[in-house]
């Protein structure tokens, strides 16, 4: 029986564009575990209730739900053993934390003030509202605002928050080493968010950073290559 | 035999700054493994060609010698098995490496900003001409200039830069989990290095980074607490 997954998705339900998501989709795939997504939409939160979350991804597998990436990863692993290891032995899992934690703190704002106001154009009515009076709010500027610099300050913004990427992809092909691992995951979840709802180029073509993604986007049959983009 | 470890110096012979210099000794204490620290400057560049280096740290093990930080921790590991684990296993390796990165392409600029005229001012003469010289070239500004800014815009800069381990500080009490280990070490370095060398406040009083690196300062018998600072 194939895992469920709840995916935010936008008004086109098959354009499914959370990084977090995303994470998740390739955790899957990397364990070989079939996967049905569901489509969800921000103001949805009750439909999440059961598993005692406001937010996606939530998986239900079998008679189990689990709420947040990071905590779907470690289920994952403790609940399939045999198949292959995602976030690596224990005693390193704090190291793979930072990563994670680098995404979130450093990466995602810096990509938001590139694709905001795209992410809110793909959404559903319902959401946009939703969408604009949260992130303005968050940000204290209008979505039209936090992007205005995107061309200048705001892909440069989004270089420096990946420089230590970028260092390590000049010594290793990928940022778990010699192949790709959960921490790679967790990067290429943060760009196919903005990858699947804009067409802004965030990236320089000669940077390292943009020829692992292009890597990545060929893993597992293409999957993040043949995502729907709005 | 005590592993003789090069370390950048001061005028003062006796204050060690380099942060890289930071990471061995914590290193080495973690090991258990006695350490002589040999003064060096930066226009000693001809003391280190028996190692093909022309930076610290070095170390001289016996008839080994060893340059660079993360390739010496990778040989104390390695010469040292039955010590306790510094890097942690292969397979998370290329995570901690990720963290080393992180120092080195995010902090480590962001902390120059803050205190490059201090380090400056705490040289030998000869160094003086170098580092001023080399680190105006890599900035394109006077040394003045790049830290005109520092109780503003320098500050918020570190700040910024140390989300990622904000973040992951506020769910455990170490970068390595529950105990401390060389994604501690890195960070604890690169701040003993501005510690070292100057009295300017870089974290503000509730920011968990500082709580943390206060229980780093306590680490092996106070060994970061009472370095010698200009």
């Amino acid at each position: 029986m194939a895992i469920i997954l709840y995916e935010l998705a936008g008004a086109d339900p098959d354009v499914r564009f959370s990084p977090y998501c995303w994470r998740i989709r390739l955790a899957l795939a990397h364990k070989g575990l079939a996967v049905e997504g569901l489509p969800w939409r921000f103001t949805e939160k009750d439909r999440l209730a059961f598993a005692g979350s406001e937010r996606v991804p939530v998986i239900v597998d079998g008679a189990r739900s689990v709420a947040d990436s990071w905590r779907i990863a470690e289920y994952l692993d403790e609940a399939y053993p045999d198949r292959p290891a995602l976030l690596g032995p224990a005693a390193g899992r704090a190291h793979l934390r930072f990563i994670n934690a680098w995404a979130d703190a450093s990466v995602h704002g810096a990509i938001a003030r590139c694709v905001i106001k795209d992410i809110h154009d793909v959404l559903a009515p319902q959401d946009q509202t939703y969408f604009r009076q949260s992130r303005e709010k968050a940000f204290g500027q209008s979505l039209e605002t936090v992007m205005a610099d995107r061309d200048t300050a705001g892909r440069a913004g989004l270089a420096a928050a990946l420089a230590p990427a970028r260092m390590l992809l000049r010594q290793q092909p990928w940022l778990g080493g010699a192949a790709p691992d959960y921490a790679d995951y967790i990067l290429l979840g943060s760009l196919q968010w903005p990858r699947c709802v804009s067409s802004f180029t965030l990236l320089a073509a000669d940077d390292p950073v943009a020829a692992w993604q292009a890597r990545g986007l060929a893993l597992f049959d293409g999957l993040l290559a043949n995502a729907k983009r709005a």
